[in-house]
């Protein structure tokens, strides 16, 4: 795994840290978080300048502050939500958008007993008004909380609108079909079957 | 990217043949749905004994079974579910919990307003009788969909009734509590903020 990957989790163990007061933190406590050793997060802070001082460790504030600049966070990208069912009310409702660099401006459905709703202080919006809206509101990014065969027809929509950024629980490969965009997709069902053939490894090497 | 973290998509997508009646297919058509190669997806297969036949392609239903008994599809382990809240009942109504290798027996939550109700024919039960439960009817996995403050001591219970495979939604670091037990996360924050380091990324691009 890249530091790449790995730099979400720095920020949000910093951001913890943070929140609770803690003004500096060790190499070593920062690695017992991340599940790793304190010589891959010196590595790992390394490649982005080396914030901490010998017998001192890292600055809480200050390499927070530095990891939220390397990640672009001082700026928000505009998102649009697609799918206000269950899926789409966990992600509205449990993800901070403006700690992770974006403002949720509007959520839209197709279904007609959603449409109008409120949720988290937005009104669900008529899907079919997705074009008129992204037309008027330029857009940077969308959260796709679809399932496959409703993806489509709004993916078509959001790409002509100039969206390029695309966060997909769908199993619909955007990717494919739109090869300058960024994916980042979420394959609940193959996470879960990634736990389920790794238990069965296990289950092999108990039996050796 | 291991062929481990690959085989669930081709059992995916081999469903999907198999659902839609296809007998057989080639290693440029599988190529092409993984966003693959065709050499690839050869060498992938040829890792578990090479089910091709040149000219041919694969025997649809017999690589689809052929991988799920690599995934070991063919017994179902036990699974409870703890927070029907909207993250818990996404997983609940969207995942085809069968087609990979489980049986969701009982979902629970601490919620006085969600207890007793149903969902996709269970009742959801009160997370109090969790200890008992699970004396009773001996779970394999456990599926976290809870905020991290509320995890450790249901992991705890479900941990000491022997629970060593949990679908973790939570931040709560049970791998490094539990060494011993199989820990798959889906951090959804942590993708959504991959999303956004990659836009800034190609923003930089763009700028070169």
């Amino acid at each position: 795994m890249s530091v790449i990957r790995r730099l979400p989790r720095y920020y949000r163990f910093l951001l913890e840290l943070k929140n609770s007061g803690e003004l500096r933190v060790s190499s070593h406590d920062l690695a017992a978080k991340m599940g790793s050793t304190a010589s891959q997060v010196r590595q790992d802070l390394n490649c982005f300048g080396g914030f901490g001082q010998q017998g001192y460790g890292y600055d809480v504030p200050k390499l927070f502050e530095e990891i939220r600049v390397i990640l672009g966070l001082e700026h928000d990208y505009k998102a649009v939500l697609l799918g206000v069912g269950n899926l789409g009310r966990a992600v509205i409702n449990h993800i901070s958008f403006e700690n992770h660099g974006f403002t949720l401006m509007a959520a839209f459905d197709s279904n007609p007993s959603l449409i109008g709703t409120e949720i988290r202080g937005m009104t669900v919006r008529d899907v079919a008004e997705l074009e008129e809206y992204c037309g008027v509101n330029r857009m940077d990014a969308a959260f796709l909380c679809l399932p496959k065969e409703s993806v489509e027809q709004p993916g078509e929509i959001l790409y002509r609108s100039g969206v390029r950024a695309f966060w997909n629980f769908s199993h619909f490969d955007l990717a494919m079909k739109y090869p300058d965009a960024i994916v980042e997709n979420v394959h609940l069902s193959d996470s879960l079957m990634t736990l389920r053939y790794r238990m069965n490894d296990s289950r092999s090497e108990d039996k050796a």
